[in-house]
């Protein structure tokens, strides 16, 4: 008789957004005559930008003719693809990542939930806290977490790293030494943003106690300030240690158009193992490339007019962050992030937890947030809000909140 | 120190078809003047259909208003295509599967990689001989496998069904009992196909020791003889004991599209749980659906016009089929497969090794098949060739090969 992966079974409840999702479904279907207003998940909401409708079209119309049809994609990746971004995303910053240590895919989700297979299921995981619900979901499944402590809402083999107004957001080096080190920056949920100098002590670390850091990149070009750095491998030392996750969701509203990356460096080493290989191999078994057509909208990305009109993009996200920002401290409310980032992290009001507080907007101004709490246990009292919305939607939902 | 997943090093050499390209890439740059016909990998070259086109022009055009822009697309997949696929793959053949049974993905081969997840690692597998490496190799990678005999080329945990001349290339019940038994059909790679009769028993089988079969069904499209099932569900009781497989590759042209679905009937059950609440939660956790455009792709696959001009490109490769089939019995070869399956199995001639027909037919009449025994030791001596070519190409390849 056959038996069922019982790691799965572990699982406190449903993935967050699908949570979510289902509470709000429910409002909306008993409240019709509300306008629910949603600035929960980190969904864009602008029109891809006209360079990529155009390489998309050109596209569809290659795989309409014979003599242009493209079959199956190289597992890893086109080669134009893989240039535009070893050019653009590293080279440009001074990194020193080679075009067949890109390996492209249908998006960072999908990575940062399967980039745990290559590595021991003895290995100790360490995540910030709050955290990005798919790195660690996706070990306790693989069965590296441990059992969950439900009063706490901890994994008792996963080392939590507190991201609180104390430090900034941003993590100190564990106590407890860990093999694999997520870290997301800027950040998801918080909005916070980590130095050159931090991550360099990061990177110094990982090399030291022989850990991997897994560097979640996926917000990196909501950049703003210029000691920020876009890339782990900015720091010395980050080819002996770092993989990248990279996205083009959110830089280039790609969340319906699935395409990301994931660099793993070949001096990635474990013994005598690169990491590389294995990466390479899993992507070759399990998985069958990106669409044709959505890498060469990627590509498109990297054109002229591209870069010129996400940037605008990118500025009309990072306006709605501003108008949130400013409209909540005036209302009185305690918030970072927004400057780096197009998340918006507030403390609730009153000494209300995270779903207390999400009811109370739903119900009260049909505005959905994410409850900090969902993200770990230091983010119980937190609320995350989104900048993707579109800037009518947002500066409704503001208004409303301090109208409250 | 981290450690990586050992399984990974256990996998004897790379994946075969990443093997083959090396080879022929190899080849190819040594004689710059030969032209190589690559009857290889399953890789379709006629151009996508004109319904799709269109269906793709229109649906990157809403991707371009912001009134009509889709974000995240739901985790299992568009309401809209999975209601098409309801209607025209089940119930239109009398099975009774729901539409929120169907999960839509990028892809069978990521799913047939991935679905082994939500299963114990205690579970042992059992697979047809030859059989398609990803289903092997997607065990071994997860530990499941155990010992690789090099000399025998099979894994000690593994229950191997020899598919032969003598069988008809279709297996016998398992002596030893598995835990999750491999089937598909018309096959990859012998193309031989299964009656209902013969299926109905494998269903009883496994509904008698509580098995599961994972049925691979990405090629029904090609079953040309009425008493071959289209699907597994329909034999009776199939909806407690099988998950199946299905891709729009083959039978819509989508090899560089990337579009394919599962379906786990609510009724498959271990205990007390669905495997589909499994599935979902490992779709929502580690996937974030299908592309819209290319579900919107998949959607004109079922429109009056789709089907019909699939129809057609159906029926252009079973041509090539045929002329394949027929071809080389002419020139003396032992041939099956060709009928409900685009591939055709072929005995290698003078007792010669797959690879050493392999080497002989690239470098003699420069055309690319693929070795039986890269498909496991029962493919020894046989040798595949794939009607995904072009007319012109099927027809000067076989030429070629009944001159040497």
């Amino acid at each position: 008789m056959y038996k069922i992966n019982e790691n799965y079974l572990k699982l406190p409840e449903s993935y967050l957004f699908s949570t979510i999702a289902k509470k709000v479904n429910a409002y909306g279907a008993a409240n019709p005559d509300k306008k629910i207003i949603r600035l929960g998940i980190g969904d864009v909401t602008q029109p891809l930008a006209p360079a990529i409708i155009q390489a998309l079209h050109d596209a569809v119309d290659e795989m309409g003719r014979a003599e242009t049809f493209r079959g199956y994609a190289p597992d890893l990746g086109y080669e134009f693809l893989r240039k535009a971004i070893a050019e653009n995303d590293y080279k440009a910053r001074g990194c020193n990542i080679a075009a067949d240590e890109i390996f492209i895919s249908d998006g960072a989700k999908c990575d940062s939930g399967n980039i745990q297979e290559i590595f021991s299921t003895d290995n100790r995981i360490a995540v910030c806290d709050p955290v990005y619900p798919v790195y660690v979901d996706s070990n306790v499944m693989a069965g590296r977490a441990g059992a969950f402590d439900k009063l706490k809402g901890t994994w008792s083999n996963v080392v939590y790293m507190p991201c609180t107004a104390d430090n900034g957001f941003t993590p100190e080096l564990p106590g407890e030494t860990p093999d694999l080190i997520y870290l997301c920056f800027p950040n998801n949920p918080t909005g916070a943003a980590i130095t050159g100098r931090k991550l360099q002590e990061w990177v110094d670390y990982a090399c030291r106690v022989g850990a991997v850091i897994i560097y979640d990149a996926a917000y990196e070009a909501y950049i703003s300030e210029p000691d920020i750095p876009h890339s782990i491998f900015e720091c010395e030392g980050a080819r002996n240690c770092a993989i990248e996750l990279r996205s083009f969701s959110k830089n280039a509203g790609f969340t319906g158009v699935r395409l990301g990356f994931t660099v793993v460096p070949k001096d990635l080493r474990c013994g005598g193992t690169a990491l590389h290989s294995l990466w390479a191999r899993r992507h070759g078994t399990k998985y069958n490339g990106a669409p044709y057509i959505v890498q060469r909208a990627g590509e498109a990305v990297y054109s002229q007019e591209g870069k010129e009109q996400l940037k605008k993009q990118v500025a009309y996200y990072m306006n709605n962050a501003k108008y949130i920002y400013h409209g909540l401290r005036e209302a009185g409310y305690t918030v970072s992030g927004g400057v780096n980032a197009p998340y918006i992290w507030l403390k609730t009001p009153d000494g209300m937890t995270s779903w207390e507080f999400f009811d109370r907007l739903l119900e009260t101004v049909h505005v959905v947030g994410t409850p900090g709490s969902g993200f770990g246990p230091s983010g119980e009292g937190y609320f995350r809000l989104t900048a993707f919305g579109s800037y009518e939607n947002t500066v409704e939902a503001v208004d409303r909140i301090k109208g409250m």
